[in-house]
């Protein structure tokens, strides 16, 4: 189960096909680079691992897990660690076809799309509007007289703006766009459009092509813009499996709009993985260097410990590495059930599609928060050694923080979930039946107070789904009080917006305290007693470092005394201390390749110093004893006055 | 008040100097420039910067406030937004000659050092330990035969490691090590060291100096690492004022050590100003940007509005300029106390030297991991576009994380606090008087229940006292505790750490919600009657979430009841109700120039989006509509399957 968390290419042939070729390596760490030549390396590259890819395709021991690791956070991290520029090819241009494409149009694309003789992206994000999608201000209009959708991008705001590979390595796009059709709006359509000439690379007449410039992580995306003017392109390339626009213009609407439900949750399903992954890392990473470093003695008498032997460091590591396992765990439950959704969606049956929405909205939106912070925490928790590239944490923060704004705004998922959560809680006071992740709000209507507390885990896990529903209720009570007094429901709404993210929030927290108690404790029982017993401590230090976090919500609406929070406290201290002999084998058990941590400080020979020593050396400042400024600006200057 | 914020040299024609010198202008961003660009470019405009305040110096207008905004934060960073190679030359190696160099060795290196024909940094922490400073290894042999000092690095983990400056630009060093004199260990003392040939710039025999690679943050200020084989350098070379060592090698020890902390609190003191600059800095661009974004209509009629109307996007920004303005009065509050303390210390008055000393860790720990977070939630705020370097919240951050590490890294500058206050909590049983800020303790000892909550600022206030207190008591009962079962004191407080650190956070908080309370109010009786409104409801916004966020705590020890804390929350939102229509006056009266903000997303004009093209547009990838690696690897590739 733990061991998961790290894996690569199961099949250790294609790891090595990999991690082996020589030309897959950097010389020199990437963060010397200037902006351009990491472009021109991570391009180079690209092109290494996609002919790879085309190889193991042609002997077909291709898989989605396959690209996913290629592409995603464990081996491809491993390659080109600051972002493939040509992962939206095979993450989203490709799927795009597959989902939206009408059959012939399969056929016409595909085959060049897998071969790679044409490379696209996917351009929906403006420079003006990202999470609401009905704000985007791209226009296709269809002209009929020539059969053509003529794009534009009306606004200097309405220019798509991040679309990975956009900016130098596309040559074709998937273009969502505003479409209308004799004179009439009609939602969001994609189309492709080709943006580059195929045999020269220049951009084509109407289009505006570059790239955004640098950011804080993902530096060898290559993310780009694109301005359209007067784009013709023939009515063939609209995607038109769910919706057609006839030749003289004639408009037939999707069948069922929910259907597009179905890939944000499966991204959103995705991410809550990949955010485990960076937590993983992080933790390993931390936990390594803390069984190396030495300082500051505990005991006078003796030398200076393992900083690991630090109470307020075991505070700072441990919860992360429970973390990382609970949110796996989790990831990969909610997984399953966007399975069986996804399957029951396929036959029509809609019936658990807005939990399920919710459920992943507020999960992307926890753990991804949850990631970033615990990554930065380990960072910290390594001192100035964190800080500096070479432990790899800068890299690892700035993919773990951009999950946070991807795929949804955070703050704006929570609000989509606890729109969700106020709907169900009117239900549960109607005594309606409530779908199983939610069917805890109908017992906390029933039971206005929480009895008994005991203490156990269980019990943590019962607490955490009352405080939901009493944060629920709160938001709840609070939108019809304001309804009520004449506002509107989406103005309400928006007064509330404190209430219901913390509401969702709280739901989120109750699912994954749940998830982590059922999974953990079903783990735990097919393992060796030795492995069973370290599993349930870190169910209960997830569990009681979960509650004591928001130990003001639990004080709110639960009878604790001050003893129990001393009890919870003690028992935290305990769980810490008897993970401690445990630690660096718990990180070693994710399994993460030297090349995927990629970081001085938490390589697997533990040599940190002559690491972090080996990679100064290697910056191009240091290939010279003096650099040519002391000449040019230092020596004039200092000796200017005397 | 808040203008102070943004204070550039007040004396404007300095900052014409600086701000219209085309020299010190960027060309193109320095995010596209490479590592050793970067500091060839950089070491560029620290010469005309030197030569600048040469000038200023020679015209006799230098002070100690000109040198912090031109190496600092305010004009500082408009200069040289990833740091100043030369910084560490005017603020620790020309102080710590004028503090500890006797008179001779003031007119030997002083003016060598002021007229910058010899360039210094200051070399204390080590490859392997840092904060805790009786671990550094470095270590000076004195050998009377000759006169010299033989300074060695003995091990890998010995290397100087960080010093700003080292890697290629300074070519002096004062140099922290381990004295032995007659065979015997003496405690650390400094040591002028000359690392470079004063005209060739090539390392002395036994020096081998560079630097140590790419960081976070801070990314020109060229850290360097530095080791010493059998360096032989003269006795005069010592600074003495301090202590001495004698041609004979006689130690003469030093009369007080306890003037060492002197610096530390003076440099502590400082840093709670510049956390205080940060924020400022982030909460103007994001506070500015939130007021051109468009996106998701509230009321579905209306437009839609400036993401400032989003309840949830007004607690993200609000309580981060509040924090701005609250640091920024506690740390000229604490300066002035510094003041005092350190007036007091030259007469030999010592008595509060261990109160400031406390404060001044705590304050710095708390203040500088609020700024970064606070930063970091800006950034999140301003969504994808937070996230491009054009943002400046990448180097904002960079800056301000890595103030949680340096002089004293945070979790230990906590212990340290708590280390004191447990040791006045012992003294407030005895009935001993306490020093002013920790009286609040002697009342908690005697009134053990907090009554008569009124929800009155004043209240609030009271109850974070109340509440410290309380945490302190808990820390000190189970030390004690332990101590009764037979621990050490060390063992037993490392045991107790987490209590202990909360302790400490607690008491910084308490000062601070005293701090905001006393200088707010003060403030707000000497302006403008609406002015001071908004300065109060600045108060209510930041006690009142400072009391939300340690909820658990205040419902812990304080019998709070569910509508209180109702209460609190919707007097929570009615300050950000109230702000809304100031807040881009507010972060206006922070009076930052745009070339400290450097943000597309803050400037002034408020054009975000011109901007950010504009920036794009700057990109060396973009001079080119094809890249060359299109020739050299992405045709063969697409091209090789056909």
């Amino acid at each position: 189960m733990v061991q998961k968390l790290g894996q690569l290419p199961a099949d250790i042939k294609k790891q090595k096909l990999f991690l082996d070729d020589p030309t897959l390596k950097d010389d020199i760490p990437i963060s010397y680079m200037s902006h351009k030549e990491l472009y021109e390396h991570s391009v180079k590259k690209a092109t290494i691992i996609a002919q790879k890819i085309r190889q193991i395709r042609n002997d077909g021991e291709d898989s989605v897990d396959v690209y996913n690791a290629i592409l995603g956070g464990s081996l491809g991290s491993a390659l080109i660690k600051e972002g493939n520029p040509m992962t939206l090819h095979f993450v989203m241009f490709v799927p795009t076809i597959m989902g939206q494409g009408t059959m012939d149009q399969q056929m016409e694309w595909l085959p060049k799309a897998w071969d790679c003789s044409i490379i696209g992206t996917y351009a929906q994000t403006e420079l003006g509007h990202g999470t609401f999608l009905r704000g985007l201000e791209t226009r296709a209009d269809y002209d009929a007289s020539t059969q053509e959708f003529v794009l534009n991008t009306p606004t200097l705001t309405a220019y798509k703006w991040w679309p990975g590979g956009l900016g130098h390595t596309a040559n074709y796009a998937i273009v969502v766009a505003q479409l209308y059709t004799k004179g009439e709006f009609r939602g969001l359509a994609p189309f492709i459009v080709q943006l580059r000439d195929e045999e020269t690379h220049e951009p084509l007449p109407g289009i505006d092509v570059g790239e955004i410039g640098t950011k804080l992580g993902m530096k060898s995306v290559n993310n780009g813009y694109l301005g359209l003017k007067n784009l013709r392109i023939p009515l063939k390339n609209m995607l038109m499996k769910n919706q057609q626009v006839l030749p003289d213009g004639t408009y037939v609407a999707p069948k069922n709009t929910v259907l597009t439900y179905g890939t944000m949750m499966f991204v959103r399903c995705a991410l809550i993985r990949d955010t485990a992954q960076s937590l993983a890392k992080a933790s390993t990473i931390a936990t390594r260097y803390s069984a190396v470093r030495r300082q500051s003695p505990i005991d006078p008498n003796l030398p200076e410990p393992q900083i690991m032997d630090h109470t307020t460091q075991q505070l700072k590591l441990f919860p992360q590495i429970a973390k990382a396992i609970v949110i796996k765990t989790t990831g990969d439950n909610v997984w399953n059930m966007y399975s069986n959704v996804s399957g029951e969606l396929e036959q029509g049956i809609l019936e658990r599609l807005p939990e399920m929405h919710a459920l992943s909205c507020c999960l992307k939106a926890i753990c991804s928060a949850d990631a970033a912070s615990g990554v930065e925490l380990c960072r910290l928790a390594c001192g100035g050694h964190g800080y500096m590239d070479c432990s790899n944490f800068p890299t690892i923060y700035g993919m773990a923080t951009a999950v946070c704004t991807y795929e949804g705004e955070n703050t704006v998922m929570l609000l989509q979930t606890a729109r969700y959560l106020v709907k169900v809680y009117a239900q549960a006071l109607n005594g309606e039946k409530l779908v199983p992740t939610v069917a805890y709000i109908s017992e906390a209507v029933k039971e206005t107070e929480f009895v008994n507390f005991d203490g156990s885990l269980q019990s943590i896990v019962k607490a955490f789904e009352f405080v939901a529903a009493n944060k629920i209720r709160i938001a709840y009570e609070r939108m019809e009080k304001l309804r009520k007094q004449g506002y509107g429901q989406e103005v309400a709404a928006n007064m509330c917006g404190i209430e219901l993210t913390q509401a969702a929030d709280l739901h989120g927290r109750a699912f994954l305290a749940l998830s982590a108690y059922t999974e953990l404790l079903a783990i735990a029982r097919g393992v060796s007693n030795a492995m069973g017993d370290v599993l349930k401590t870190i169910l209960e230090l997830y569990l009681i470092d979960a509650c004591l976090n928001r130990v003001g919500d639990f004080l709110r609406f639960i009878n604790f005394s001050g003893t129990e929070i001393d009890n919870l406290e003690i028992r935290l201290e305990n769980c810490l201390k008897q993970l401690r002999p445990n630690a660096v084998a718990l990180v070693d058990g994710f399994d993460l390749h030297d090349r995927v941590l990629d970081s001085a400080l938490g390589a697997s020979d533990g040599n940190v110093y002559e690491r972090i020593f080996e990679w100064a050396k290697k910056s191009p400042l240091n290939t010279e004893s003096v650099n040519k400024s002391f000449h040019q600006h230092l020596k004039p200057f200092m000796k200017a006055n005397l």
